[in-house]
């Protein structure tokens, strides 16, 4: 996902609405033995699916860096179709190509499923096993784990789900859902074409015939809990740049900073520039209309987060982000609220002049701030967006250039949609703990899905486990030594119940 | 010199009070013959004088890494014995070792000689010659040039320095005044341990006897002009930084940036910092009592800045810097006293979280801002640091770290002392073009010698020409092709004029 979600932070999430403890399968969905004859063909392919994965992660596909994008479409293509999807298509965008396959099973429902073929940018100096070499490593506490770049996010989780379509077939079943596959290589750099591919005609047919939209995932928490999400915030990523260049004043190269006295500071612009877009804690967004178009949380939404409150830990969550106190020092459920509700303006980095140990007297001819905002519901990226260049022109920095490199709207799923329904089915009948949880203060691009032409429910689904998206040493639990996490036939199998659930529930 | 000069930078000094055209040697100064006698030693020496230079670019000593600094104060030890002085010691402190030299040749008049043995750090990768190669190397325009680091910036104008030394002996000449040399090897780290040197006993005694003090340099302009300077501003490095750590709120590492809706930001927190700092537009340090000590500019500060810009360009400023307006869009008179007069606070750098292309969606733990700090008479390093700590306290910013890493006072020396009414004489009877200039608005540590308690007039002199300090392909001049510029012979005879005009000047 390109916003790495770590199973720290779920430390929040855990403990909240425990399913029922049972811990026999979803049998009753399939027809008699169908199950026990999957299972047994997901663990005979148990090498073939590690395998696949690896050599997935052997191909890495990088938009910002232009690395293999062709190379991933195609490859993404043959996975569909070794999988069983009768018709792929590659997607043509003004960006990096997409994926479209159907399989049609000839059942009653068709399901979508969200794929992203890219990976995060990745140092191999960072790593203790190589990034590219997927080597089976033992991962204390959980077991043997695939480690590379992707193998969480998102290859592993998406070789999960492939496997559970390689299982019905060698098990000689037929799948219960037809399946609709979309695929994307930009996912990391904020899916800006994303769009584009689901509002092909023939794709948004495809789509139209769902009853919603997953993406595979394995965050399962060391407890075994996991989240259902109904949403998400919405996210705007850009650069804030103010320059000599583009201002016409200051310097258009580094200079000597004794000219400090005669010639003016493009760093202290934007040092002026960023101030006024929040209150002086930093805590507050001011930027003119920001909140213009927030929705205030429901009745119901407060209900989930005092749930999720009471069964949650203020120390645990403080521990494992290591913080000692959160904004306002509020009381915990305010805290949570806080989380789910409040739109935000951070600052990711920044960037000027002389960057290296000790000092260097310069005066720097440009100053960057990587700027990251989070939408909630109504709020929009382009409204957003609109929103703070007319805050600055106002304000007399129509110089101070806004480069938005990628973002979407926030996402939300009604809790009534079969596709939540299901996951709780699942989740509760293989006694999986997990709570419903109002929206993620992380992003995916699920608005593309929620959002019109599409207007589908979507969300996330999958047991299995792994971490370290976007960081070094990035892992997927492929044997899992925890009796609460599952494996890769584990998270196989969750995707075969899953399917089973959505072709039945009501 | 710890503060670049760029020969651009000079634009604005040239042209101003040229000296008369006499284009003969100071000659009569000397007893009839010596002079040549001498210049004729300068000649034959070359090749050794050039080697010296390059032997010296060859051991590069760095504070700030710790490189060769034992090995650096050494071989400068054996420089000044092989120059002739008889007396050489290492001077310890707390810091790295200086030198301490005397050269008694028995002359009525004493001189003081400052050298620096330090280097800035450098990045091979950057240079089209290697750094610690010291190759001879066209310079189109200027002739041939010793590329190298430390070659203008301060090896190349105080290797002309000991040439002299030396083509006085191979002429068998007396020296017209007795020398007392002060080397140090943290001029590139602010000097931090050099009042140090100065205040031992024996070396605060010999330095009293002393007319003045004076580094060489080599800063000829490509029309030959020079400035001969009254005094420079002094300057504080620090680093501003906030941090989680410090804060007791914020994250202690980087965390996932949903987590700004409830996690107070260190980067926020430092941007609020910075910007109580200055006025709204970066330009007017707006630190408590900032300007509390300083003394406005004197009549005849104004007079001398006058005839400066009477005779400078303010086109050519603005070119060579490459900045379009000046702050205030005042008359040129007026941005040059502000250049003489405005105390400043200048942003060297900003560091924070993610820096690399794109954005990474995080939350940073920690913010740094480099500044550097302008002063001007009667403005003091620790007062300024002092005032600055009690402007953040005050607003509540008490974890807002503020760690000086170097700088000085101002310095200041009267227009009547011998080492200046000297270096005009030396250059107007050379026919070089020279400047009287209030106050550099750059630094130098001259502060040491000026105030108490050595108390001795302190400034620059010599000619020839360099380049590139602190940047990559630094070079100084050995065979000029310019004739307004001098080579090393040239740059050796000036230092011989000097002190010959020192001997006598009334």
């Amino acid at each position: 996902m390109h916003d790495t979600y770590s199973p720290d932070r779920r430390t929040l999430l855990k403990g909240a609405a425990a399913g029922a403890m049972l811990l026999g399968p979803a049998a009753a969905l399939a027809r008699p033995g169908d199950r026990e004859a999957i299972r047994k063909a997901a663990e005979a392919g148990y090498d073939g699916s590690v395998k696949r994965i690896q050599d997935w992660i052997r191909l890495p596909s990088i938009a910002a860096e232009n690395l293999n994008m062709e190379e991933g479409a195609e490859y993404m293509m043959r996975l569909a179709r070794d999988a069983g999807f009768q018709q792929v298509e590659k997607v043509p965008t003004d960006g990096h190509p997409g994926v479209f396959a159907t399989l049609d099973a000839g059942a009653k429902r068709w399901m979508g499923i969200y794929f992203m073929y890219d990976v995060k940018q990745f140092d191999p100096k960072e790593w203790s096993s190589p990034p590219l070499e997927a080597r089976i490593v033992d991962k204390q506490g959980f077991g043997k784990a695939i480690v590379g770049r992707g193998s969480v996010n998102q290859k592993g989780p998406e070789g999960a789900f492939l496997a559970a379509l390689h299982a019905f077939r060698a098990a000689g079943r037929k799948l219960p859902v037809n399946l609709v596959l979309i695929a994307e290589g930009e996912e990391e750099i904020g899916s800006p074409h994303f769009p584009q591919i689901v509002r092909r005609p023939n794709v948004l047919a495809a789509l139209k015939k769902c009853e919603g939209v997953i993406i595979p995932t394995g965050w399962q928490d060391r407890d075994g809990s996991v989240s259902v999400n109904l949403g998400a915030k919405g996210v705007v990523e850009l650069e804030l740049v103010a320059s000599g260049e583009k201002w016409g004043r200051g310097p258009v190269k580094d200079i000597h900073s004794s000219q400090k006295a005669i010639v003016e500071s493009p760093a202290w612009r934007l040092v002026a520039a960023l101030q006024s877009l929040v209150s002086p804690d930093g805590n507050t967004p001011m930027i003119d209309g920001f909140f213009e178009k927030v929705r205030p949380l429901s009745a119901r939404e407060r209900q989930l987060i005092a749930a999720n409150a009471a069964a949650s830990s203020e120390a645990d969550l403080k521990r494992s982000l290591g913080v000692k106190a959160f904004i306002g020092d509020e009381p915990w459920v305010k805290t949570l609220e806080r989380l789910a509700a409040q739109p935000t303006v951070n600052i990711e980095g920044l960037v000027s002049g002389y960057t290296g140990p000790g000092g260097k007297t310069i005066l720097p001819a440009r100053a960057v701030a990587k700027i990251d905002m989070r939408l909630v519901p109504n709020m929009t990226k382009d409204d957003t967006v609109a929103k703070l260049r007319a805050h600055l022109d106002r304000r007399g920095f129509r110089d101070v250039e806004v480069n938005v490199s990628g973002g979407y709207d926030p996402t939300e799923t009604a809790e009534d949609a079969r596709i939540i329904r299901a996951q709780q089915a699942v989740y509760t009948r293989s006694g999986v703990k997990h709570t419903l949880y109002p929206r993620l203060a992380a992003s995916w691009p699920g608005f593309v899905f929620t959002s019109a032409p599409v207007s589908l429910p979507a969300g996330q689904f999958g047991l299995g486990h792994g971490s370290g998206a976007h960081a070094p040493d990035e892992y997927f639990i492929v044997e899992s030594s925890n009796p609460k996490v599952q494996g890769l036939v584990g998270a196989t199998m969750s995707f075969v119940d899953f399917l089973y659930e959505m072709a039945t529930i009501s």
